[in-house]
């Protein structure tokens, strides 16, 4: 998963636009703290400053201050099993018969190998494993035959088979895409003469802006000094329809965003909220109190509380010190890992039926411990609510972590995953019902992790194709 | 503030001391993370590995590895105005007449320049500007004359006029000092063969050790093969009084301890908890949602909710990100990152009368901008209630950020605080209502940051006295 | 300037065959320290480790076993003003229809823009501002409607202009390649079943392999587990003609080269003893002793002093210390510089006519000082022979620092320029007496500093046909 | 070995002291380059900067500018088996009764276990295995009683047994102390009002400062406002008896100080010429030409070749390049090393007799190579000449590499050494001819290394006495 931003002053003016982009992705780091970076565009000379780590460790003020510029793309990634190494670090620049194009994308392109085939036959060297370096080749192809940038984007969409979100600049604009189905979320923003692209728009409060509209499915949103036009992926439709066709992830509003986003119109943390209330009605239960799996279960807990009218509390605290170079390499080691990542709050608990609310159970071993942990510490009972399906199907769109894994819930019945991880009841909350939380979504949702409906398609599928 | 951890197997076993000490640490960084470091006794021999970061930068397995030793002192720190530089990360190091000697400190000696002067004038050189190297060189000079080193430390606790927890690690032994008011906190834990020392007992909980008891005030714990002795600075009283003379930091239960940790008997949770509870009786409020100022006014919040019976909600959000790197030169930036430091969830506070209850309030700068940013979203009416009295007095014993600030509270009625942080109601809880609520505890507490009551003196009495 | 470095062993081992690269750039060094990298080939698999710094300090033992492989590129290169950043660091690693491909060169490509536009109008995108890209995308292109790499690499060097030595490795052979005139020289040895290419013969003694021959000028060796097979960008002429007509840089000779090569079957330290001889004859001298301007005067000071009959000596000796970091921001402090770099002899000099040998004369600026320095420490009289004519010309090619210099040999006669250094005298030998010098050379020169007459074209002659 | 280096403004200015310093160490550095570092006193604050590393790369252009100050001492030193890690860097900075000290010493201490003992027993304690700890403290008691800081340090240089040299800064004075016998050179300089102290005098030439004299043997020299005064060891003789009563360290002149320099008022370049020239009678050669070991035998070859009339010339050269961090692990890779240092100029060597000049044998073990080397190129016959006489002693003073080795001239015969090393003819200097080749040294010398003679007493002579 990646964060991705751009910006760019229609008045071609640089004041603070470097900045812009670094607030942009400092806001963004939920979706990727591993590498991060920022490219400007100064009057069609561009520069870059990337490199691995958190994004207020690759950037100080010198650094920002060098970076001059009317326009920028920024980028922050977490790790990948398919992009790896340095030259994966975004955002990516090349230079074309065009000029100059830095780009940031979030993606997975399903015909990655085929793609690559292709263009090799053509000619084309690639420098690295990136998703990056297929869409940049293409799209430099495309551009040949093709008046405009816009156009040689389109054509490079009905190429590519996968989901993405990207942000592009080019000498003179800055363009934002979003795949066919709006599988990524995308948004844009404004403040005074500048416009902003953003994954959420959460970045939008932070920088005081004006969140104006998420990205249609299969539009192609270009900025320059005369304003912003749009072109589209599908433009046989309307924008109305468009966008009910559209299919968000629905783990974004799982886990994904930061609780102060709208995506697609809706409240992050109010469809949280909800998904605990319906939970509530689902899978009530006889307990003294209702803790949240911290942190991501903390809005989802609120909400069942309050719809089963048990006092909401704190019994679990997160050690906001874990990282990713901790220590596990025994078992008890990774025992104590958990134990230092969770501590528990004994007094709250203690002689209590504690009702725990978490948003996903993937492979459940965290939730295995915790519970242990819970009733070590004197919680009579321990029941657990989950405000998602039971993950029975691999997402192969880059989301959760669910690929690869033995999910539990493909072979398990509820009640066997229950004494698997040793609950006293365990209750999920339905499809149905997750989707009716997301009320005032415009849109519909994939949800192929819970229902196993691949809609763009799966990476098995395109090889069988070939 | 510092956390210290200290780690002796008493079957002189090295395996997983290291280990232990690097979990430890790691367990109280929330008192300090600007640098840390781990001695290790490997039967007289002893090893350092110090730098300044976080724990889990300092620290790989590699280097765990080689840090081979039946007995282990580990320290990690916050940044000081007196101690500074590389010279100042500890553990301390040094080899005297009596062997190798390791000590981590968290001290404020209020007599430092006299003692320094003194032991110049013996012909003493110094090396740094920490309390570390006068402590060692007191001790070494009274163990000339003496027979152990508990003695050696008792003369030196009476040379030492301040507060401090230390612990220090002989060629054989494990010794814990807790300073004659308690006021640092200092606790005893067990598993196996193996004794600890540690500021907080949340590290016997992430290591699964057993919580035997806190040091008392003025107590010199020492531990080796033959087990635990115990030397008082005051042994002509008993115990139980000893304890209850004892003066223990208010702030550690107000904000700097963790919430599962206990202190000199109470659980940090629940006193909080309970001074929530006691605010919504001295200060009721008529409003909507009660939300805590994140992380540190959650659990006062809950109490304050329950108190009123009024929901709990979440309306702020903290951005788990920032960090020490921060870039605000201006006063825009610096309103930009508390934008960024904050999240606010609109849809849940948007039409509300929101209460917000923090721990405490110093400058009152946060809160002025956090209140602006709630009004800014759609709450109606924003209320605080702080679950501390005002700040009066500047901490000479280096615990809140106090000390050189023009604290509102010393000049400014409630009423003149309320109107320049924009509160529609404003409420202290009463020093009467805060002892209270830290019921259990088993000593007194000093708050001279709120009363004025300087239990140890302060450097300017001992400026006089020279 | 670089060094370049290729290793295979034919019977597909690995052993050893990483270090082989190491000691063979580490040998070449003198030709370039800014960065370093080798590449290896592990059954198809490519590997690489490059960094900007000195050989020694990028590579490590455990760095070294983690490359295996049974063959490698390697590179070593100086600062470059057209190619820059850690993009430009070599070998450079793509992949194409052919799969995997690293490259070493060492080019100066003069119709770069104008390929690299072509390229661009096809489609291609370029992400540095090397030459191998372009190299590399042209080669790839050819590959398509060629059977083999031997000849697409045919059309790729039929298609540059420009003077290049290449070290290409496939994932089943080794490549050489050397630029129709031969300017860059390129050698090939063996050692037991390892075959090696080298800038230089002297990393082969080095490595104890033996010296087989130098690449002819147009030469592409191709080398796999069937052994070494040529084929020729002309290959309607003789090899004997072919080496006749070559051009290897003069500068070779005079300057770049380690004195224990040997380059197109002359030895470096030969030829410049020989032109030490010949400048005895051309510009005798009165004088006590003749010393060297070190290191790169000494072996042409050595023929001087001989072909004079007067003793040679130590008189100025050089700071090995110093290094590219060097503090330099004033006048004051570039003398002081100078100072440091070079230590005077005193008592060796002190009332003497000192004859100094130097390898060539760009700017004076050094030799100025360094008169300076002789006279202040007593030498009666300082007389300059150089062992290369007057430099007149830019090189186009990459090798001396003349280009963009306010030559003085341009404008200035030779009694102007020995006013201007304030020598006693002032001697340059003849071009017709330095090309005498390299007997034995197979070959002719490029002489273009000194003639102007520039064999591979310039690029301002590029820009007109353009 | 170290560098020492200090300097002082006597009109109090600051303006390119720190950057005076490091030129100092810069030219130094042939005594040690594995760390350095630089102290400054800006009117009484003391600052410092000091790394690992070469002196180029520990100071940058900014660094120095942050220097500040009239004052400062400096030092560059090697590794040493006795002062280990990074609290051995130098200079040392403490605080005393009398202020800020800083201290640069080059010193083997033969009691410091007595004196580091019976420091403890008074109580002091110590962070470091290093001298400097122990000089500090010793002369922090001394002051205590004595009125100056020159009388403290003629105390404490009468408690400790051994050689040095010493720069010590105090708040208002910059100090340097050579030992008693004069073993360590120290040099004072002069350049406007700024004096300046080094270990050699080619420090001064660098800095265009004038080269005053040597420091006596036992002299403490101090510099202040008021000029410079001196205090001496022994002041019961005349300065001139000192100073012919002083034993300076013979390998200085052999193989230690730059070419360039004088230590006690002779020429090192020309000392090791008349070596070479005394050689040459002492030891004639029938042989074809004359090669150094590079370098540290150039000086006494060209002295060797001019005694005989043979011709000097080049055949072996030394690689810039070769620093510490090379991997050298099997045998193979030890040989490839000592090929990689060398390289051999076969065209200059076949088919002749070589003579090669060397300052010294110690274990052989290069030679050896070397000699095989020249073999494998041609030379017809190898004969070596060494231009000091057999080290039949370990160094127990800190000089050359001897101590703990297995020296072979104590066991073999000169002929039993030729054997080993594979020359054709050996002949060492006699310990007389070299002696006389110093001519113009105003003292004797320490020879202990060939002769045995421990002028300053050894360490197994100390234990014996306690």
């Amino acid at each position: 998963m990646s964060g991705l931003f751009g910006v760019i002053n229609t008045k071609n003016e640089s004041e603070g636009v470097a900045q812009t982009a670094y607030y942009g992705i400092f806001s963004l780091q939920h979706r990727g703290q591993e590498s991060a970076g920022i490219a400007i565009n100064n009057s069609g000379t561009f520069m870059v400053h990337k490199n691995s780590g958190m994004v207020a460790d690759i950037f100080d003020e010198v650094t920002l201050n060098t970076l001059k510029g009317s326009c920028a793309v920024a980028h922050t990634r977490g790790g990948s099993d398919r992009e790896t190494g340095t030259d994966a670090i975004q955002p990516t620049l090349i230079k074309s018969r065009v000029g100059n194009i830095a780009m940031s994308s979030d993606s997975v392109i399903l015909n990655d190998h085929e793609l690559r085939e292709n263009l090799k036959n053509l000619g084309a060297i690639f420098q690295s494993n990136t998703d990056s370096e297929i869409i940049l080749s293409l799209f430099s192809r495309n551009r040949i035959a093709t008046d405009d940038c816009e156009h040689a984007l389109l054509e490079t969409m009905k190429e590519i088979r996968g989901v993405y979100a990207i942000i592009l600049m080019t000498e003179n604009k800055l363009i934002g895409i979003r795949d066919p189905w709006g599988m990524r979320p995308l948004s844009l923003g404004k403040k005074g003469d500048t416009y902003m692209l953003s994954s959420e728009n959460c970045a939008f409060d932070a920088l005081d802006a004006e969140y104006i509209r998420d990205l249609e499915p299969g539009e192609i949103v270009s900025i320059d000094k005369n304003g912003v036009t749009s072109l589209y992926y599908d433009d046989s439709v309307s924008s109305e329809e468009r966008i009910r066709n559209g299919k968000v992830c629905i783990f974004e509003y799982v886990y994904v965003a930061r609780p102060d986003s709208f995506i697609d119109c809706t409240s992050i943390y109010d469809s949280r909220y909800r998904t605990g209330m319906a939970l509530a009605k689902e899978h009530p239960c006889e307990c003294d109190i209702v803790i949240g799996a911290p942190d991501s279960g903390n809005a989802a807990a609120l909400g069942f509380a309050d719809g089963l009218g048990v006092p909401y509390g704190s019994g679990l605290l997160k050690n906001r010190y874990v990282g990713r170079t901790f220590i596990k390499s025994t078992q008890e080691q990774r025992e104590l890992a958990v134990k230092l990542k969770f501590a528990v709050l004994k007094t709250a608990i203690a002689g209590k039926r504690v009702a725990i609310v978490d948003d996903s159970l993937v492979r459940g071993t965290t939730t295995k411990h915790i519970i242990r942990f819970l009733k070590e510490n004197g919680a009579k009972e321990v029941h657990v609510r989950l405000a998602s399906p039971e993950v029975k199907y691999p997402c192969c769109y880059g989301v959760n972590a669910s690929k690869g894994v033995d999910l539990p819930a493909r072979t398990k019945t509820v009640e066997e995953i229950r004494d698997m991880i040793g609950a006293d009841s365990l209750g999920y909350i339905s499809l149905e019902s997750l989707r009716e939380s997301l009320k005032g979504i415009h849109c519909g949702c994939c949800s192929a992790c819970f229902d196993g409906n691949y809609i763009a398609g799966t990476e098995e599928a395109e090889s069988k194709t070939e």
